[in-house]
Parts: C-alpha cells; structure tokens; sequence
C-alpha cells in the first residue's frame, strides 16, 4: 500500500508537505531520486535504537546506485538534545561539505527531530529538513509545525527556531516497533487532539480504542491524519506562537509541571499530558462553563488506552512552583488553555495560582 | 543634535528600522521607555573594549529609574564568536529568567552583532533584537540586512540565522574611539556600496575622502546613510540570500579567500575587500565588459582611504584553494559577482578557475 493522505502547510514560512499512511515510507526512493537528479545529497540523523529497527529499510530507500545519504547516529532519549549534540552535527556536516541544497533527514522522534531541525534551521542559516517520524508522539505532533530546538541546563527547548521541514514522511507501520509505553505515550497527545477537535474525534476515539490500542494499521492511519490535520490548520494561521497555536498547550502547563517535580522520566509526555489534560478540564468547569460530563469520559479514556488518570508522591506546591517557571508563563501571568466544550478551546485564560492549586487535586491519589 | 536619518526595512520576515547620524544614541532613552512601559526588559550583550569606552553612556540611556539592563561582555575578538560563547548567552539569558517579550540589544561591532543576533533569534526560538552597532563595518553592513551567526572550527558563519533586529541605533560619533585600522577596514565596505550604488556615490565619495578619513560629522552620518539605504534596498527583495542579494558578495569570494590563505587577522576584512575588490573589477572587465577606466580610480580610492592594493608572499593557488571552500559555491560551480559598470552589478556570473587565478595576479605584487 501506498500513502494515505497527504496533507500541506501552506502560508507558513515555508511550505511543508505531510504524506502519510501505512506504508508511506515507499514514497521516499521518489524523494531522493529529486535530490539524486539536483546534485544535491543527503545527511541522516537518527539514533541508534530507531536505525537498529529501521536503518536498513530507510537507507536503502533513499540510496541511488552508489550514491547513498551519509549517517549520523545519536544516543537514544532526551540527553542527546543539547548545544552540545548540536554543534557535533554541525561539524559532521562541515566536514561532509554540506551545501544548502542538500537535505538533512530527521529518522527517529522528537529528540530526534528537534534536534536535527534545529541542526537543518541553523546550518549555512537554513539548509533542506525532511522528517521521518518513527513515534506515535513525533508523528502526531512534534513532526509537524516546525517547533524546532534543544534544552539548555535551565530548561527544555529553551533555544530553538521555527523551521517548517520540506516534507514529513510519516509511516505508521514504524510503530509496530515501539514499546508499549512510548506507544501510550503518544496517545496522550491524541487524546488532547481529541478534544481540541470536538465530538466527532472524541466519539470515534472512544469506540475505536480497542483497534488504536492493538495498532491496526487503518486505525491507526485515520487517528494520526485527524491529529496532523488539525495541527496543520492551527498552525496555519499562527506558525510564530503568538495567538491561537497556543491551544495546543491544553494540558501541557500541567504536563510540564508534573514531569518536572516527578523529575524526568518517571512520566513519560504523554502519561503527564493525560494529567494535564484532567486537570485543564477540571479548571474549564470552574472558569469557562465546561460540561462536567467530558472529564469522565477522558479518564475513561485515558485508562482505557493504558494511560495514568492519577499520581502519588508529589506534593501540589512541587507541581505549581515548577508551572512557575514554564516559558509560557508571561510577565503579565498564567497564560492557561481551556475548554468551553469539545472542540471550543480559549487560550490566554488567566488562572490564579490558588485556583490551578485546587484543581490539582483531581489528580491526587 | 538627534538624529539624521532613518531607514525602514520591510516586507522581510520582520520590519527593522535604522536610526542613523551624529548623537543618535540620543535615542535610546526614548526606547528604553517604551520597554519599561510594557513591563519588558533590556539584555545587553556588548565586549570589554567596547564597554570601556562607552559603556557608562549606552547603560545610563537604556537605564529607567531603578531598571538598570542586565549586561554580558563577551572579550573582545573573532574568536569569540563560537559557539561555546553562544551557549554562555543562553545560559545567561536563561539565568536572567528572560522572556519572549525581552530586548537582546547588542553594543559592539560585527562579532558581537553576529553573536547576540544568533543568541536572540534562537533563545526560545526568538526574542526581541537590537543593535547598536559601534564600528564602521558594522554600521555601513553587519548591522544590517538580519544575518547573524558564529564560526565552526571548519568554517566562519556555518551556523545562524537570518533575524532582523528590530531597531539599529546608528551614531557615527561612537567611531572616534576606533583605532585607525579598524576604521579603514569599514571603508573598503564602503568602497563596495560606492561601486554597486554607481557613479554618483563613487565621485562623491572621491570628492569628500579628506572628511571622511578625518572621520567628520557630516561627511561620516552621509557616507553610511548611504551604504544602509542600498542595503536596505537589496536585501528588501531578497531577505534569504537566493538571488539579487548576492550583489553584495562582490568581491567577496576574494577577500575571504585572501583572508583565508594568508590566515585570519593578517589583513583586516576591509583591507581584504579592497583586494576582493580589484579582482572582481578586472574579471568583470575580462568578462562583463567594464571598462578598464574604473579599476585605477579604485585603487587610488583604496590607497587614499589608507588600504592596500596589493599583497606579498601569498601564492595564487592558496587563494584558489580557500575560494574552492567558501560556502557561496554550490555544487554548480563558484558564483560570482560582477561590475558591468559602476551601479550595474551581475550576479551569479560563471567564473572558471583558470579566469580567477589571472585575474588574482592583479594584486600580487
């Protein structure tokens, strides 16, 4: 089977074509038969868990003849994203005689893909990016929108660029060799999609988790086209980050709160984003009229699709001193994103601290 | 007296506005007040020589009551200019709790525009930028046009950014302080703006050398008025380097390759121009058709501008070597630019090694 869907981002700073579905890394010979033909080449980042998996497959793809892309592998997880990575890729594609013509692919997940974006965003100020996502959480969202960038010691992403890459190829049948939590971890992001789409998503999400969770490939398909077209649409209008893209921190101040007072790695994103989500849902019926019967439903949800609904051992002001210091926050305050109703986010909402500390709680065991 | 002059760049990613002439420091406190209005704050990145001598006046200017900027001095250099001082900048920023809302103003010449350009437009993925450019290169080029960035260890500018800063704050009166060599390396700059504007800027500038080496006012504010205009001019169609803004390579590809060959810091980057400059005016007269009259008045020019016309003990092939790697060849072959006439500049012009290496004999002495 061939791709599925196919996707653009249009108006940005630079257009960027999603193609997608199971299968979808059979289209990459067509790519880098354009790049053979301009003379440019091809610098692959990955790391070495994903190209254990997947190298051969997509090295081969994107071979022609003798001609075959250059290969920079990185330790796997989050302490790969650093300056420090950064400048290593940058003299390996010194060193290879990088052009601007020439693309470097990102094969592997956020990590991955933020790192190599930033790398492609930076070098020569800006040479071709593709992205391969190999993750359910880099498919669904960090592939896609061009947030680019690494952590510095005080902080995740702290440096970085917008850099919307050429072209995302993002095959699902990649997933099949993820682990089950990093599996669940994207689904934590598509639940936020979910409800950031409105019923129709949520209602389908809800009968068809038995399919998602086994990752049938039509299921799995449709749920990361809905995502990628929904974040395609937001970030259509507001690729800068200063208006409404930011309905798509919905749980993520509380997500970033919890990963950091649980100290990073005993939640993983998506776990935390489920949280998140529970409590921004919790604070929507407080401030913003939200039916009370949508937060159930998602800590059905959630369970359902081997999420976490609770956390033990954090205490509620580790958790607000740690939203303290989120980018997000302004000088003027909590910028918090919420829920009028499935589908009906406000952004921007102020949320006191003692308000955001009662609702917390719902996530208290 | 305020200022002179103002030019606007826009229809680029971000608008940017030049103030310009004699005093125009006198505008500071005007912005300072805009931004200790909105509840922002001012990070200025400067070097210690620069500091010395006007450091009490830039913090006084951009200080409000009791809001006294937060100020990084990097020493003095090309070789601050890596990336290692730019992880410091973030680092600092990061520490400094600054915010999307916040001012990187940069007090410096070209190193420390580059550099904090760099660190400003990727410090969560951009904040505010300004520059306050205190050398005549940087004022008449650097400062201008958004390119920012630092040397790898194979390469100068491999990595950075195209970010316009938002204001430039240009006062001539703040090159009194420096030393003679470093203001004749901005006039060979300013020799290249004569050549691309045409013959008006050229005979003005040949009447007025006297003033301008004697650093005068009036003579000074006009002279980079100018070269900002024909900036703002050329990079307004072409912010991101791919077609008409390549003019302002002319005699570029020479000068890095001289600067190369002969290793940094032998010739100054003007001095290297001014050579750059007899080159490109030959080749163009062996293959644009200039006319022979235009090369022995810029030499004369250069000479009485305190340049050199001529170098010793650098062989041919060492330059042709250097030029191979400058990162303005493509896989296509070396791109050139040349003079048809004074004011009339072609770019991308095909220049076979062979054509190069006679025409760099022009300056071997």
């Amino acid at each position: 089977m061939d791709t599925e869907w196919v996707v653009r981002l249009e108006g940005a700073s630079r257009p960027s074509e999603i193609v997608g579905g199971w299968g979808a890394l059979n289209t990459l010979p067509a790519w880098a038969e354009d790049i053979a033909r301009s003379g440019a080449r091809i610098f692959v980042v990955s790391d070495r868990t994903v190209w254990a998996h997947w190298g051969d497959e997509v090295l081969s793809s994107l071979s022609r003849g003798d001609t075959v892309p250059a290969v920079h592998l990185l330790e796997p997880g989050e302490a790969s994203k650093t300056i420090i990575t950064s400048a290593e890729c940058w003299d390996w594609l010194a060193a290879g005689g990088a052009r601007r013509e020439d693309v470097v692919a990102a094969v592997g997940g956020g990590v991955v893909g933020d790192l190599a974006g930033f790398v492609a965003a930076t070098y020569l100020r800006g040479i071709r990016f593709w992205q391969i996502p190999t993750t359910l959480l880099s498919q669904v969202d960090s592939s896609v929108g061009g947030k680019v960038g690494v952590n510095l010691s005080g902080g995740k992403n702290l440096v970085g660029a917008f850099y919307q890459p050429e072209a995302v190829v993002s095959d699902q049948r990649l997933l099949l060799t993820l682990p089950p939590a990093d599996f669940a971890s994207g689904l934590g992001e598509v639940v936020k999609y979910a409800l950031l789409s409105g019923e129709s998503f949520m209602q389908d999400l809800e009968r068809g988790v038995a399919e998602v969770v086994s990752r049938a490939p039509a299921a799995l398909s449709a749920v990361v086209e809905r995502c990628v077209r929904l974040k395609v649409e937001t970030v259509r209008g507001d690729e800068r980050d200063v208006g409404r893209r930011a309905i798509l921190n919905l749980g993520h101040t509380v997500a970033h709160a919890v990963e950091h007072a649980a100290g990073f790695g005993r939640f993983s994103h998506g776990a935390a984003v489920g949280l998140g989500l529970l409590v921004a849902l919790s604070v929507s019926e407080s401030v913003c009229g939200l039916a009370p019967t949508l937060r159930p439903r998602v800590r059905e949800l959630l369970t359902r699709l081997g999420l976490p609904t609770a956390i033990e051992g954090i205490e509620v002001g580790a958790i607000l001193s740690a939203a303290r210091g989120d980018k997000k926050m302004t000088s003027a305050g909590l910028g918090f994103v919420c829920l009028q109703a499935a589908g009906e986010p406000l952004w921007n909402v102020r949320v006191e601290e003692d308000v955001l500390a009662r609702h917390v709680e719902v996530i208290l065991s």
